[in-house]
């Protein structure tokens, strides 16, 4: 039988340790195939290149996976791997694991997320990872068992079409990791606040920061079960209609 | 009583001609406040700045209204305006008028909707509009009364909690326009293709390009509605849960 082919993606660049430990892990599954951003993309979301243009290598790196480093966003990386490097269709897109948590709201600004959306819409399995722990130096072994019975699971289980993974995995020893519970997107916001300084020309510029702020203590959401020390799993969709609200909103408007 | 304050933003660049338009309809419902990129961001998705710096300044046009460019994406004028800019929260956000469609999975792609949706994220009502023209000099005097009954019903009839709108306008002259209506959004996808350039040096590089592949031709799909004379309206949301499949996922993956 073949190997499933793997697909690898990340945002915070084709060297970083998450998503060389994320190959790691799926060696072991299959034949992988990495293209990733060649700089940090962290936040970018759904951005694509339009007005710019790509350029590619194949890179050396440790493993017998391929590694292509891309100078685009996560989402023109699965774009361009299916388009441009991959010979067939890949069985499963995995992005990450990302230095830091993509929970909640936090699936619309990563770029971590978006490249898995992307897998999605393109008719793929497809899953995204995060830990959290923002450093470069987060330790990435304790979920690896988790991370290889989602990937797994998924291949032997298709998710549902339209459909792709949102897991979060908290900062914890594996032994203190309770499992895996699937959730609903937490109910919560970034308060934004943009940090003033001035250069050294007089000019005023601004740092975007800000603090997160959960609004939702609900046992099925995301944030909490990962303070509950589960590792989070969100079914995420890209039909982003609004299929509850559309008669009340015709009624506005069509009258 | 007090003017409505409308937010204008945009991602074609404060200076397009759509949004410029879109601020003269505005001027004649309320009080407006303009913060857009000081650059073209199409395609920026929900993309933030994190790794970079902001600027701006205040700058001079036309009408009665205040004009604040900003170096960063569409959603970054968003939360920039309500931390920085605006005294008071805006009672409206509007987004475009984006030059071309931002109608099915181009919801995704879109800094045009990525913008409308952070307004939204901050508890805002907040529409995106756009025009199927991508051209520069675009008619979007067909649309006034149209995007101003909109906005004007949306202020009287506030969406409901965690929905924005989608607007999409046909390419068609005023009285050629069969109305208003509420819509899901297509399925359908772009089946991208890079275009493979060599540079002077002997590089290889790429440009993004592909088609729009519509595979729904659904009465209640906003492709039909614009295709057969309607103004689409989808309202979109950004809890990306698919509800409807957590027990069909947690059974796959609790056990």
């Amino acid at each position: 039988m073949q190997k499933p082919l793997i697909l690898v993606t990340n945002d915070d660049g084709i060297t970083a340790p998450g998503v060389r430990n994320l190959v790691e892990f799926m060696n072991e599954i299959g034949e992988v195939v990495v293209v990733a951003p060649n700089s940090p993309q962290s936040g970018k979301g759904h951005a694509i290149t339009i007005n710019s243009t790509l350029t590619f290598e194949e890179i050396s790196l440790e493993g017998p996976q391929s590694d292509y480093s891309l100078s685009g966003t996560p989402v023109d990386c699965v774009k361009f791997a299916l388009d441009k490097i991959l010979t067939r269709k890949p069985d499963i897109v995995v992005s990450g694991i990302n230095h830091g948590a993509n929970s909640s709201i936090n699936v619309i600004y990563s770029g971590t997320m978006s490249a898995a959306v992307e897998a999605g819409v393109e008719g793929l399995q497809a899953i995204g990872f995060s830990l959290l722990d923002f450093s470069w130096d987060a330790d990435f072994g304790q979920a690896k068992e988790f991370i290889q019975e989602i990937v797994l699971k998924t291949l032997e289980n298709p998710l549902p079409k339209g459909v792709v993974l949102n897991v979060n995995i908290p900062k914890l020893e594996k032994d203190k990791i309770k499992g895996i519970k699937v959730c609903r997107q937490a109910h919560a916001k970034w308060e934004e606040s943009f940090d003033e300084r001035i250069n050294p020309h007089g000019k005023k510029y601004f740092w975007l920061t800000g603090y997160f702020n959960n609004m939702d203590s609900g046992s099925d959401a995301d944030e909490t079960a990962l303070a509950d020390g589960f590792i989070s799993v969100v079914p995420v969709k890209f039909d982003l209609t609004a299929h509850e609200h559309l008669e009340q909103i015709a009624a506005v408007l069509n009258t």
